[in-house]
């Protein structure tokens, strides 16, 4: 494949969240996300869904669809005074405009998922969704620029 | 967005990866992954990789390339009998042919990112990179129908 090639894809669904505008989702990697919400697979998808049930979380992949253009080097909400990389942050901003999100699987109705942890506006276009199978033990993660804009955050007394 | 609109993306870059063929690489959850690859990043988007030296791991999102078509419900490698949703498993023939993955990042050289845990083909496109920042704590997993088929195969004294 080329670097100029165009890879197509469709949305196989769509999100229903709280959020109606980028201002109302807590922002930043400290930021809680509890809200609830639903992932609504097309009909005619609806049979990919088969034993979903079984797994407590799942991998979400999808569209901002509200962004536009990208930035190689920008600020982010939680470390304003210095840029970084788009491929070290989660802005969306990106060179393609996809958003990953982990999210609780509560219960499913039909073609209806329904989850914790949505950090998607409605009407979020739904790319792709994976079993979540096993994490990186915590104390073996290092997080970058993150954690140390979190500690200044603390610091300063505000809520990371 | 209407489920009918087109998404188009362009690689970001390609894998480098010591596997050739999909026959070479271990499949089903409970594989290793421990190869070390390589991500190569356009030139133009070099500068999208600004501090992401002091992330431990990152997500990869790529493309299926060599896979053609989907299946809804399918049989997988680790669970030869009983067929599964392709949301509620890892199958590459998926509606959107998008794969994601965890790897570990050993060390930056320019555009280029030196990674442990390639599951990916040779040239695999990639579509982005992200930080990964946190984990959901193994205790709290549910595995659905994977941790059964790897208690069956170890039943049975296979390797999971």
């Amino acid at each position: 494949m080329s670097p100029e090639t165009v890879v197509e894809m469709k949305p196989i669904g769509f999100v229903r969240s709280p959020y109606r505008d980028k201002a109302e989702i807590p922002k930043g990697p400290g930021a809680e996300h509890r809200a609830e919400g639903t992932l609504e697979v097309r009909p005619e998808l609806e049979a990919g869904l088969q034993d979903i049930e079984g797994f407590s979380h799942l991998f979400v992949v999808w569209v901002f669809d509200r962004s536009e253009g990208y930035d190689l080097v920008s600020a982010v909400p939680l470390d304003e005074e210095t840029p970084h990389g788009v491929f070290a942050s989660r802005s969306p901003r990106r060179p393609n405009p996809i958003g990953l999100s982990v999210v609780e699987l509560l219960g499913r109705d039909g073609r209806h998922l329904r989850v914790r942890g949505v950090d998607m506006l409605d009407g979020t276009p739904i790319l792709d969704i994976k079993p979540y199978l096993s994490s990186i033990p915590a104390e073996t993660l290092r997080r970058g620029w993150v954690a140390g804009a979190e500690e200044r955050r603390k610091q300063k007394g505000r809520t990371p």
